[in-house]
């Protein structure tokens, strides 16, 4: 035995976390071996209380305090237009771009037949549930533009269609700034396909 | 504000990490909220517990549950020869080739004039210490190839010296399996300059 034992259990804890090697973790565990015992006991700390305080909205199942979330209870926005999510950094990542102000629904996960991932283990019956309580004119699925991204988006399209809402998929593109030279064929095709009169 | 405030608090601290970045913190930070609450109290008490447990050993400065540390009181390991390295990392690094059996000292850091660490920031004076009680044949300086990393070694050979101990350093040149075509200038004169008959 190398290292001691508490220092190899919180190595194994860290190495859990998504992105986490066996390196890092190390790294990560020596950091907390060296700071100074109330920064440990304040990380401790943050650990518990995000268990305690933070839960998910009932509602679109975004990760908040105070449930429904504000995003859910704000009148200023578009209550007709629900943008559907894979997680809560998709969700992030759409409001840091501050124009759409629209609803949001979590799916908290893709379908991935791979992985034992059903549409029944990501939140689709509530997406259908909200959509058939009435009042929405439109459902943007904004899923990654990965494989479990794409089988998602058209899974919730045929789960959809049914109710006459329109439903609708983000652009696939050249990203701004992008060389046309180094982008693959797969997003090439994708924005001819996807091209817009000018 | 777009998470809650004891989500943000968890990822600040995620982020002093060594190596963690604002992505890797929040997706960290993001599977503690996801996880069961009992694994997530089983994090927050091993980091309580490491602190409790784990502390350095007052004779070599690595890190231990018992002082002094398991090798420094190991009677088969060879009593003249001191390994020093820069951190536990390191130490464990040796370890794992299992054949070298030695005594160790770890300096807790290199000597790096930019980031105001002299050699009294680092146990420089420790190592003077236990090589003045005599007993030691040999200080073998396996600090990495870094710039700071051989002003520590240089730092230590000069510290020495006067004691008539012998200071060596770990050997540079090509890593087992490189090909020479994309090895750096530095290393290839190193490799050349540390040439052995054969």
């Amino acid at each position: 035995m190398l290292y001691t034992e508490s220092l190899s259990r919180l190595i194994r804890l860290f190495q859990k976390m998504p992105g986490v090697g066996q390196k890092s973790a190390q790294r990560m565990a020596l950091y907390v071996l060296q700071i100074p015992r109330p920064e440990a006991e304040q990380l401790a700390q943050a650990i518990g209380e995000l268990k305690d305080k933070t839960r998910y909205c009932s509602l679109c199942m975004n990760i908040t305090e105070i449930d429904p979330c504000p995003i859910c209870v704000n009148p200023a926005r578009d209550p007709g237009t629900i943008c559907v999510v894979e997680d809560p950094k998709g969700l992030l990542a759409i409001e840091k771009t501050k124009s759409y102000k629209v609803h949001y629904h979590v799916l908290m996960g893709n379908i991935s037949p791979l992985d034992n991932i059903g549409p029944d283990e990501i939140r689709t019956k509530e997406l259908l549930a909200r959509v058939e309580q009435g009042g929405i004119n439109e459902v943007i699925v904004a899923t990654s533009p990965t494989i479990e991204g794409e089988t998602t988006a058209m899974y919730i399209s045929k789960l959809i269609k049914p109710t006459w809402v329109k439903v609708t998929r983000i652009a696939c593109g050249l990203p701004m700034g992008g060389d046309l030279e180094f982008a693959d064929e797969v997003t090439i095709s994708k924005a001819l396909s996807g091209r817009l009169g000018i």
